[in-house]
């Protein structure tokens, strides 16, 4: 399927991507539009699915002014619409005869939802809306697809009914004319300007000045205000969301993985052809320059950020695996529940719920952990390839710089943490009341206060189990460290931060280890691979996870889960080792993640390995500054004195 | 001065920096141009003294086309030219008649000088010399300013003398028409494309087919081939560039702190402007938005950063200090020694010369370190900006972007690390063989090695000495566990590499403690700063330092430098007290600093605090893309139906 899809991509031209490391932000952002158009086309032309769609946006691998129209702008009327509004907006949206964008953050609120400023105020007597932004700080920002490209918005404003406020609600709002484009009147929309990265994506800015929407613009499907009564009424609570944010998150988890395979496929591949110096030690009939890939100080950068990628891509579908089946089983419950009226025993319910809870922590906690090691991996990556990282034909760059907002979105990864925690504790206290275990979390929590005064004595060296054990040890001693400061020591939460920060950290990393230990010894990977590969795979299981524990090495120790003598050994010993027995297989692995040249638009990451030839044709045949002949003499006011096919004409 | 430089640079319009980040790279380059030149055009009207200048360069902050030939190509000739070529060559330069590069990295070699390919082949018929590119990656890349600007290049290449090969030794080689500026023949040179940043600047590739230069073009004042004999003669070793390095790196090291406080003081700014949800455990009165400076998630992520610029500073003005008092001691040791005969004793003489050694094998340390610190404190900054971090009107981001190559060039920080365990090891040997020291590097070893059976007792959390101590000691532990493992397990070289990065990095981060706390201890600092100031200043250090130890504290717990309690301690106790007590300072301690706005160029670290207003009019108002009007159905091929004031014409 990807390749038949990446073959059409390939043949049409609005893709070609030669330009662009070389264009300003106008005409990438014009090339996105153009691409965003030609994908709707041949979606419709090729009665593309949702998943062969999906497919082709990430072969492209540019964010584009549909991107929220499509994730968000839709998602949110199908999940929070009555059956009429989803009949109504929702029919538009999906032919694009509106175009959509989810308005949420402001100015001066990003991860405080309940701080935002916007309002809506209902008007009993011709039964309306009044959104307003009453102050600057008010204003939307950051809102995707909304700058420059959609006509409508999914507002998050403070809904007020009768002076009194009801909390942050969405409502459907046109901005701009169907025909001419133009913003309504009242509304000041416009883009926020460049970013890190992310420049072909017109994030947006958006003002009210008391703009009066229907109402049948709000979308109703869990509370309204009923028109007759002019009460607000609620019916029920959108605990669907709560599932879509876990489904969202173990998502980024997994494409975690895959963003990081890139950067690591470039490094490894380049230091696997460039030769730097002489091996000190080499033998006389090997004294030529060495590959950079055998020196050991580019191999604990690059090996184990490849067996990262395979521990988040596992822990990420592991995740989305116990998700799916934890739905199909409360489904059942539930069905079961209606036919039988005495309905199923208090521990199966509990379950169910207990382990979405466990999910929807975990996710959190996971997704900051994973977009984190992305993120800084693809630095690591960059600065492997020495020099030529840092040029934008690297292709790690750019892939680095639109990645990185991830870290901040869907929860800010530093927040997260306290969402963990909190569980954590929770967790801790039900435990302390209630040794019996409900979830994993519980479970090895349990477990470690069974053994807390009995201590433990891990063979992290010589057992791969006994690790994940280390992992889960060191997990729940800083769980029962937190719960003492905070309910024993009573410590202000601001004061605890930082604990929750390593706690959710230190928690997150062992689910990694786990998932990745776990689908080791699933049936699932016995009959898919090979034994030599499984081989393989079980040292970069060792590798990401001995790396992580000595990276980690004072919170094992204090746990008591190692030895100083392990962790020295750990580290320069065991590390040692498995990055020479890896690294003959470095290539194949970085391979088997099977990214076409295309895809990577890299110089240094090709697969044929012709790095300089690449380079060099993009440098001298491709860059338009040297179209330009300058005038170098400080004295002349003439800068460019000539300029072949002219100079600033759209290069589209 | 820099009050005054700076009123001038603003009254200038080629200075405004309104449209910097909306430009592409085009414009972007043109502008550059366009200020060097008119920085030298002030500088001649003013008569701006070479400091003056650099202030003023500095102000502007971008880098700039002149840029190599004002650092590199004018220093190889004043370092490495005869006074006849100082004469032909320097002057013109000096009054940019030639306008200069120094072209050393190739396609293929980087850190490998010796590895270059470009040769320089002598001819003994006609007394000239062929430059040639044998293959595509001898072509010289990534030079500063050749890309379009310079007209002349001094190009590293091996030198041939019959047959034989000399090594690298630089040619002065023209490579533009005076008049025309076009390439001359056989002569293939452009720029080499975008990159990551650094975008102002013409970073070119140049590859020459067998161009002859007279005899007069190899910088002669080292070595050079006897136009008689045909012989290679050599002068005496340039051990001048063994003190510029140095000295160069110092700088390095002390931009470093100036580099991340541009870092830290917006960010600092913005969170102490930034409110976001209440503090949980806030009393009643007190539940409105809590400014983000005072979470100390937040407060653990910047305040150590500030610490560091401080570090930093003061680490690199004591190098350079130390440095010039050396050269000066030498230089008396010199005159004394040929007004007498006899000469200084030779501990006198070893004594000058072991500093500078010590000081040269630190400098590459402190350099790696520094330059590490800064660009992913940088980083750290931007995130700690929130989302707002991500926007270029943020400041971070691009100056992040132009930083980053500083990890890179000069040693990269990886390579440089060996150097530095190269040295250390030697001193072992050294101390091991006499105790007896010479300089502060062996006298920490012998001291370490005196009491090695003892073992040792700091007291970390009571007594600032005792921090300086415990540094001294792990560095200390670390090269005599490296030199175990080199000389007597005779592990190879390849092996250890992963050990001496973290050895030189033990060893820096000594070194910077130390040199902090002596610049707190030193009767100047009595005298230039007032008591409560200096309060404040040694709780930087200690936060610097107890927070690098706790980072790192598996090594300086097996090192037996601290114990595991004391460790503890300092990350749950000591740092977290200093971070309440320089809290309420932050603000203040950033504005020690004294960026101005104009050179800040932010909206997040406006000194009056108005960062919503600044970044709404740079969004609505300054920013490009919103003159443009976008058809944004997918059936119409139209993208843009309208663009104020035309699309495409230059900024300028």
């Amino acid at each position: 399927r990807k390749q038949r899809i990446l073959a059409i991509l390939k043949s049409e031209k609005v893709f070609d991507k030669s330009q662009n490391y070389f264009s300003g932000r106008m005409e990438r952002f014009e090339r996105a539009l153009a691409r965003e158009k030609k994908l709707q086309l041949l979606k419709r032309k090729h009665k593309w699915t949702l998943d062969e769609f999906r497919t082709a946006s990430e072969l492209v691998g540019e964010p584009g002014p549909y991107g929220l129209h499509e994730s968000m702008f839709r998602i949110t009327i199908a999940g929070q619409g009555t059956p009429e509004q989803q009949e109504k907006f929702g029919k538009a949206a999906e032919a694009y005869k509106i175009i959509g964008c989810y308005a949420q953050t402001e100015l001066g609120h990003g991860s405080n939802v309940r701080g935002l400023e916007t309002t809506a105020t209902w008007n009993s007597q011709d039964k309306t809306f009044t959104i307003h932004s009453p102050h600057l700080t008010a204003s939307k920002w950051w809102i995707g697809s909304l700058g420059r490209t959609a006509n409508y918005a999914c507002v998050m404003a403070q809904l007020i009914v009768e002076g009194k406020s009801y909390g942050p609600h969405p409502f459907i709002v046109q901005i701009r004319d169907m025909k001419t484009h133009e913003p309504l009147e009242n509304v000041h929309v416009g883009d926020i300007g460049p970013k890190f990265g992310y420049n072909t994506m017109d994030n947006g800015f958006l003002l009210f000045n008391n703009v009066k929407v229907p109402h049948e613009n709000m979308l109703a499907r869990f509370s309204q205000v009923d028109p007759k009564t002019n009460k607000y009424v609620r019916h029920g609570s959108p605990s669907l969301i709560y599932g879509t944010l876990t489904w969202v998150r173990s998502t980024i988890v997994m494409q975690a993985g895959s963003v990081l395979a890139r950067g690591v496929t470039i490094a490894t591949r380049y230091c696997a052809i460039r030769r730097q110096f002489q091996d000190r030690d080499a033998p006389e009939w090997e004294k030529g320059e060495n590959a950079v890939l055998n020196y050991t100080m580019v191999q604990i950068r690059l090996l184990p950020l490849l067996a990262a990628t395979f521990a988040l891509h596992f822990t990420g579908k592991g995740m989305m695996n116990l998700y799916q089946e934890n739905q199909k089983r409360m489904n059942q419950t539930n069905t079961s529940r209606e036919s039988n009226k005495r309905g199923a025993g208090p521990e199966e319910t509990e379950s169910g719920s207990d382990i979405l809870a466990d999910l929807h922590a975990t996710s959190c906690g996971l997704k900051a952990l994973s977009s984190t090691i992305a993120a800084e991996g693809l630095e690591v990556c960059r600065r492997a390839c020495g020099g030529h990282g840092y040029s934008s034909f690297s292709g790690i760059g750019p892939w680095y710089s639109d990645y990185l907002p991830t870290t901040t979105w869907e929860g800010d990864n530093y927040m997260l943490t306290q969402q963990v925690a909190r569980y954590l504790l929770k967790s801790a206290r039900a435990v302390l009341k209630n040794p019996t275990p409900t979830n994993d979390t519980t479970r090895i929590l349990s477990h470690f206060q069974s053994r807390v005064n009995i201590g433990c004595a891990f063979d992290i060296l010589g057992s791969d189990e006994d690790i994940v054990a280390a992992f889960a040890w060191r997990a729940s001693f800083l769980t029962f460290e937190a719960l003492k400061h905070r309910d024993e020591q009573k410590k202000p939460w601001n004061d605890l931060l930082v604990d929750f920060y390593r706690l959710s950290k230190a928690h997150s990393q062992y689910l990694v280890i786990k998932n990745f230990y776990d689908v080791l010894r699933s049936g699932e990977i016995a009959q898919s691979t090979s034994p030599p590969l499984r081989t393989i795979l079980l040292k970069l299981f060792q590798l990401f996870a001995l790396h992580t524990l000595e990276q980690e090495g004072s919170e094992f120790y204090v746990s008591g889960a190692c030895s100083k003598h392990q962790i020295m050994l750990a580290r320069t010993s065991a590390v040692m080792n498995l990055l020479k027995e890896i690294r003959p297989h470095a290539v194949r692995l970085v391979d088997s993640w099977g990214f076409d040249d295309w895809v990577l638009d890299s110089s240094l990451g090709r697969e044929d390995g012709k790095v300089y030839e690449d380079m060099f044709y993009r440098a001298s045949e491709l860059n338009p500054l040297n179209k330009v002949t300058v005038d170098p003499y400080p004295e002349s006011e003439v800068l460019f004195k000539k300029v072949e096919g002219g100079y600033g004409k759209s290069k589209l």
